[in-house]
């Protein structure tokens, strides 16, 4: 790595506040005291073409959008954000403003999460990709996908298939949509999971679209679910251009799926209510075939197939 | 994600002992007790046609690489391998087997340094790469390059050059040479790292070459130093084909450099000794202006620039 490319890691660093670490950026690793909780750790990728293009996301879009789908990862464990680490893969050709401005898009959302970043590696690569590893404490214990039992109540967080319509609005040429926004700038559900690991038996992010991820939970969890598809939350705009069937499969949401005790669901929304925190109830876990998902009142419901981004989403 | 991957997920996974943590693979995070000691942690990537290519590397090669040069920077900083995630990005193309390959190279060492995989993350993706955080704790204060003091003595473990060379006879359409096994398979200096732990006042591992990265040292340390070029330990191979100068620029060398007070020097030398770690006195931290390297007995050195892998192995 020549001594162009350590000023160019200085110059990304110098966006973020130092982190209250003992060793941070520019040693081999990163030192960080232990922490007095368990920890929760992941790792995500975004890969150009894939997650996202250069076409359609600035800079600062890739930045944010990077850093929040780790966040929501650590979300739906109900963990506190506390450090990340940061992998950048970057073209000879990409501009030093691109780089510069990746780092203001994830700064601005490690600001507001008080997440640190710790450490990094810049390589170069044909196409660009960021992975993170996020890291964050808990307080409680985890929301697993596997607690669930017959009989929680789900609840999703937001609104669904937001997400997916914004890319549909970017593929059809569209610049601007609050759909778009959705799609490129999540807000993960940081809060919302903290205050849901005290209540919830299990739960997840939306990534894959709900209804894949509920068919997650539910094999994890050894249960089937009952849903109802008229009580999905949905924007008139997803109501109008998806309905249910596509909201189910609507990728990339990153709202929380939980699964809350019959006993601690009142309690559960009076917290949510004075948090300000949106949660909806769609159904409940069910004694059925593990992964089986029905419709509220009985019949089998049709689940489209997941999600699978950009390149997915021009080639099907 | 269809389900064909996350079978896929599964087979690869199939591949490590099952992670003795509190939530392991599967979730949408890793949970891990919080350790004694301070934490290391550090991500590096692997990328196809910069740091390999899939004519000169198996799989098996491949795997073992990407994990190698994360411990080597837990190693470097005193640190006890713990736990590591990992980010595969995968044309669609690839073989299956060789992912399974990919799988296979990178258990055997995660196995002899008995480091844990609780977790990970599939993409697809136009080229190669693998991206991995590996955690240690430590049970020391680490070894940080910022430490070191004029007068401290300079070590290098094993031998230099040996990974540049591997690389020209690759280059050169060879298959198999010493050098080529120590471009594909670096060992880790983890018993090393431990050990420097209890002497060392810095160290890190030599990946950019050891004239770049003592530049680090120095640097960080605010000293100038010494070194012998006649005192490198290199093989007959190297030193014919490379010479010390060549040597000094050997990028993939993973071997650790470390300044040992003077004072602890012979304990230090006592204690590789019965551990069976090779290190080799090769110059001293001094007053200088911080950065400035020069020749044992006062003679400015001529630094060779960094190397660059793969790709500037082939352009430069």
């Amino acid at each position: 790595m020549g001594q162009g490319e350590f000023s160019l890691i200085e110059r990304f660093l110098s966006h973020f506040p130092r982190a209250k670490v003992q060793v941070g950026p520019g040693d081999d690793c990163a030192v960080l005291a232990p922490g007095k909780g368990a920890q929760c750790v992941t790792i995500d990728a975004l890969v150009e073409d894939v997650h996202f293009t250069r076409a359609h996301f600035t800079p600062e879009d890739i930045g944010h959008k990077a850093l929040a789908v780790n966040l929501s990862d650590l979300a739906a464990m109900g963990a506190r954000p506390r450090w990340f680490l940061c992998a950048l893969a970057l073209p000879r050709e990409l501009p030093r403003r691109a780089l510069l401005g990746l780092a203001r898009g994830m700064s601005a959302l490690a600001e507001e999460h008080g997440i640190a970043l710790v450490g990094g590696n810049f390589t170069s690569a044909r196409e660009l990709s960021i992975t993170i590893t996020a890291a964050g404490e808990l307080r409680t214990s985890p929301i697993t996908r596997s607690g669930g039992r017959p009989g929680d109540v789900l609840y999703v967080s937001g609104t669904l298939g937001e997400a997916r319509l914004g890319l549909l609005h970017l593929q059809e040429g569209r610049r601007r949509s609050s759909a778009i926004l959705r799609q490129k700038r999540p807000r993960p559900r940081v809060a919302l999971g903290l205050l849901a690991a005290r209540f919830a038996s299990a739960g997840l992010d939306i990534s894959d679209g709900l209804a894949q991820d509920l068919g997650h939970l539910c094999r994890a969890s050894g249960t089937g679910a009952e849903l109802g598809l008229s009580l999905l939350p949905l924007s008139p705009a997803v109501r109008a251009a998806l309905g249910p069937q596509g909201a189910l499969a609507g990728g990339e949401d990153y709202e929380l799926l939980l699964a809350i005790p019959p006993s601690r669901t009142s309690a559960f929304e009076r917290a949510c209510g004075r948090a300000g925190e949106r949660v909806t109830r769609i159904g409940q876990l069910t004694g059925g075939p593990p992964g089986l998902i029905r419709e509220l009142g009985g019949r089998s419901l049709r689940l489209p197939a997941g999600f699978d981004h950009f390149r997915n989403g021009r080639t099907d």
